[in-house]
Order: structure tokens, then sequence, then C-alpha cells
């Protein structure tokens, strides 16, 4: 392969990134793909992108972009297309049908449902190769390829705190620690995610109406709605706002971190969770290694007493705390309102020992 | 006064600024003060700084290097010029006897001991103005500015957190909760501060040395070091590092916060305190209405349990949270050893009721 073709397709691969984050295009159920085709003299024929559930896989449109042009192009595509027989047309057969002579992909499928494609296109005498700017695909469908490839939705972990670790007052009162510009931020990231998960306890205390919703705090239409999760074995009273038609709401009778996190994945496709949870719940996440990202709003206030943000996980001495690593501090909002927001990687405890109840 | 010679004025005061600020001139005790002298044709004659303590104020250096040429001048000076007697040689005097015919201040002096510059001016007949640049004028020398108005030093409460607001853990040990840069960060802090005040509970817990220490945690010569205040009516134990000879240190025997701070302005000449005592003396400050400036380090960990930074402020509900300004966010340190700086404003609570035991 001379060097000139392959600036042409890392040229092409950046512009399927960017196909496939073509803004309006949802982030679930399905992964963001984009694909380029290019004639044996590098000229772009074809481009397409997936626009969601239901709608033609980005090869397709750009097969359909290029028509004959496409026979002896190079597919370039920032997934490698999907293989598996069963469903009507996988991807992996149109480019076969339509005389590509080269696939070039990111990232490998890590759904074993859909894998396979590579091995599919190969069979059929196509050259395949995988692997290129395979990182920032990864990064493209960071929770769905998380899900796949350990069976569980990704997790978020949301709260916001006071400097001195409040999520409440002495007396339970909460609204708000957060200022409003934060509070709107947050709405734009549980956007981002397609499960909100919150405890039994929640529920009853605050009542959270656990929606999406715009800057005027009316909530966005049910169908861009994450699906809000009830954990826990207590029964929810009646006529709690989590059981509204904002949204679809599903109840987990489990008190079981990684239970409730496998179902969501295997019963309800689910690939990102915004856990909102008090400190009881995430204490139980954090303390099972099921925490892959936080979410820290700090509130430049103090109340010297109240709720903790986080409940006991079996720490005694600082060698031990649990360790995050800092991505990103951002502030949001101005003047008496500005809040921290922190972005972390979250913490691998599941190989820790962890010690009860200190 | 014609818009030309505004201009001038105004050049010369942000020259004044600067030369006011030149690198290696302390905080403390004196004020940083720049001067420049403009010939009645514009041209810069003369300028000078304060370079601290028992050497020439900004004045005299500049009236030194124009020499003949101050006769008619512009003395252009950030801080009204001392004008009290019984000191050699005040520097309303020294311009009075040059011959200059106006002198153009940015701040008036807050000093009560040192006011009456400008007046004595005037009465010499010399014209004399104040305000221009004020604002930075009093920025340059906020600690020393906020002293002499309110009789007592400007606090500075730092201290180190969690995300979910602990200082240690539930067994004690609190070394490290900061990263390595972050404390590092803390010692230039500390340096721009001259006084450094714990609790005595701190000194007999966690037996600090209280210096400002360099890169290599060397202690700085003793002549740059802040004094070291212990506050608290118990006896300290022999041989604690806060005794050693790395820094001079004050044991002041009371519990009562205001009665501390006014004694180090009245008794020690001192205009800004770095609070670093554990959660009860911080406690005690922000009761009083007597932190300033809060700087908090959080550390991207949890504990789940442990001390907590701050004591019992008597907050029962959120709406009495002691709310601070957030005026910078800055991440100190990278990947693991990431921490974040937060600056605020302090709050004002002396007007506020406080309740007690909540």
């Amino acid at each position: 392969m001379a060097a000139g073709t392959f600036t042409r397709e890392y040229d092409a691969m950046r512009r399927a990134l960017v196909l496939a984050a073509t803004p309006g295009v949802p982030l679930h159920p399905n992964p963001r793909v984009g694909c380029v085709l290019l004639a044996p003299d590098g000229t772009v024929v074809g481009e397409g992108c997936h626009h969601g559930a239901g709608t033609p896989h980005a090869e397709v449109e750009a097969l359909e972009a290029a028509g004959e042009r496409a026979r002896g192009a190079t597919a370039v595509v920032t997934l490698e297309p999907c293989g598996h027989t069963g469903r009507t047309g996988p991807c992996a057969q149109a480019l076969i049908r339509a005389g590509v002579a080269r696939v070039v992909i990111a990232q490998r499928d890590p759904n074993p449902q859909a894998a396979g494609g590579m091995e599919t296109l190969q069979a059929a005498g196509i050259e395949a190769d995988a692997g290129l700017l395979a990182d920032e695909a990864v990064e493209l469908n960071r929770a769905w390829t998380f899900a796949h490839r350990n069976g569980r939705p990704f997790v978020t972990w949301k709260f916001a705190a006071t400097l001195d670790g409040r999520s409440a007052a002495s007396d339970g009162t909460s609204r708000w620690v957060s200022s409003a510009p934060a509070r709107r931020d947050t709405h734009l990231l549980r956007g981002l995610c397609d499960t909100m998960l919150v405890g039994t306890n929640t529920v009853e205390v605050d009542d959270p109406q656990l929606t999406v919703r715009d800057d005027d705090d009316r909530p966005l239409p049910r169908d861009v709605q994450p699906l809000r999760v009830v954990m826990g074995e207590r029964e929810l009273p009646a006529g709690r706002r989590i059981l509204d038609d904002a949204a679809p709401t599903v109840h987990l009778r489990t008190h079981d971190a990684e239970a409730a996190l496998r179902a969501l994945y295997a019963d309800h496709d689910r690939h990102h969770v915004f856990l909102e949870g008090g400190p009881t719940l995430a204490a139980a996440f954090l303390k099972a290694g099921l925490v892959d990202e936080v979410i820290t709003y700090v509130a430049p206030m103090l109340l010297g007493a109240g709720r903790s943000a986080v409940g006991k996980l079996g720490i005694r001495t600082i060698a031990d705390a649990l360790r995050l690593e800092l991505v990103d501090a951002t502030v949001v909002g101005e003047g008496t309102e500005a809040n921290v927001r922190l972005t972390m990687r979250g913490p691998t405890m599941r190989d820790r020992p962890m010690k009860e109840g200190a």
C-alpha cells in the first residue's frame, strides 16, 4: 500500500468519524457509525452515517450514494460492518454485492451478536484491515462499546455536594445544593445516557420525576427520555412522579448492583446508566467496583453537618482511599451561581479487598 | 488639566503599579509602592519603588534618580505619601523640599498612623489628587489595606478535602489527602502570608512544622518565614516541631478568634493570616465571620467516613448554608496527582443569626 493511499484512507476515516457524530444522531441504542467510499484514484464517491435504530446503516447509505461507482472502491468505515445472518441485509453482504475491493475499519465490533463482518468480507476475497483510528472510534461509542465488552452498562455516578461533602442539610433539605446553571448542565448529561437509576429510598424521600428537562424545566418528549429505573425490594408508593407518563419506568426488585446492571443490559438493551441515587446506593455501587465515571458538582458553600454525599465504604485508613482520576474541571455558571463540575474516571475497586462496617 | 496630561499620568500610574510589584519585593510588613516622576513636558525623570521595610520609600528613590529635574515635576505614586511626623523623612516633606508641582495618588493611606500626606502636600501649595487606578493599587496590597481598614489581619482559610469532604480517614490518618503538587502549591501560598495559624489541638495531633518549604521540602530561610501562631489555652507539649528554630512562634492563650486577630494586628503588625487549623478552629472563625478567603484543594478521592473538613457551624437547613463566591478553579498537578484548587471569597457571617449546637 503506497504512502499516498494511506494518507487518503486516514483522511477518509477522520471524515467518517465526523459523519458518525452528525448532530442529532442519537447515542442509543445503536452505535454511531460513519462510512466514506473512495474510488481507486482517491475520489470520494459516497458518504453515509447511521441515523439511529430503524434507519439504514452507514455503509448502505454510502453505497446508495455511490451507485455503480462503488465497484472497485475502498470502503472506510468507523465500525466493523455487521456480518450476522438472520437480519435483513447485513452490511458485509451489501459491500460484497456492491463489488468494493477493500474495506478499512476503525473499531472491531464488540457485540458478539453482530461480529464476524470482517471475516465474511475476507472470505469473499475482499481485503479488510481494522485498527485505523480505533481509539477515536471507541470514544465515539464509549458506553455502547463498554456495555458489549463487559455485559453491563457503563455507569456514571453523578452527585452534587458542598465543599464539606454534604448533599443535604441536617434537616434533610437539599434544594438546592447545586446552582441553577449546574442543574441545567445535569439535564444535558442525563440526555446523553439511556438509563436513570435511583433506589426506592430516593423515590420515597425526594420523589424525583427523573426526566431530562429543557432550560425551562419542561420534560423533553417521552421518546427521547432515558429509561427510569428504581432499584430495591420495597414497593413504590403510589402517586410518585417517577410513575408518571413522562418516560418509561422499570422497577428492579433487587439490592444487588451487579444483578441490576446485568438485567439492564440483557433484558433492556441498556448501555449507559446515570446513577443519581442517594449515599447508600452510591456506596453499594462503589463497593462493588461498578462505578466507571464520577461527575461531581462542587457548590462553594459549607454546611458543617448534614447528609454525606456517599455512605460508608468500609475504608479505615487514608492509604485505602478510593482514588479517582481527574479528567476535567469546568466552572458552570457565573458569579454567585458558579459551581465546579469535576469529571473523573471511576475506581476499579473490584480487585481490592473491601472491609465492611468501618 | 489637558486630556494629553491625563493620558500621561494614567500611563505613568500603570508604570508605577508595575514598579511597585517588582519581583522580589516582600509583601509584608510594608505595602508595595511605586513612583514615577514626570517633567512638565511628560518626560519621565525618575522612577522608584519601595524594596521593603528598612529601605527608602518609593518617592525618595524616584526623587534621588531625578535630582534637580524633580523641581516642577508631577509625582505619580501608587499610595498616598506618608505624612506623619515623628518619623525621619516623611515622603510628603521630601516631595515638598524637592519642589514638585503636583502629586497624583492612586490609593489613600488606610493606615491611621501614616495618613495625612495629601493634606500636608496641599497645605504646602502642591496640587494633589487621589483615586487614579485606586482599585488596582488596593489589590496590590490587598491584605495590608484590609488589615489597616479593619484593625485585624485578612484571613485565608486553606483546607484539603476529599470529594466527600473528609480531611482524614476513620483512623485519623491524613497523609496525604492532597497530592504532592498541591502540597507544593500550598507552600507558595503560605509564602504570600505573614502569619500561619493553627490551634493547640493541631500541634498536639499533627505536629506540623508550619514553615514555608521549597520544592525539595526544605524550609526557606528564617527571615522570610511567616510568624507561626498557635491559638488555645492549653500548654504546648515540649519538643513539638512548631517550637524549633526554623521560624518565630507565638502562643496566643485564647479561644476567641477575634481577640487573637486583634492581637496579631496590634501587637505583632500582622496583615495576612493563613489559617490551617483543624475543623474546630475553622468552624470558630467561620461562625465569628472572620474568614475572608477560602482556598480548598479538592482531591479526587472518596473515604465514605472520617474527619470532616469543617466542624459544626450551627446550620440546620439548606437556606442557611454558608455561601462563598467562587473566584477561581485551577487544576494543580497532572494525571493521578491532579487536584483542583478552588479560591473563594469568604462569607460575611457576622451579620447573620447563628444558631448553636445543630
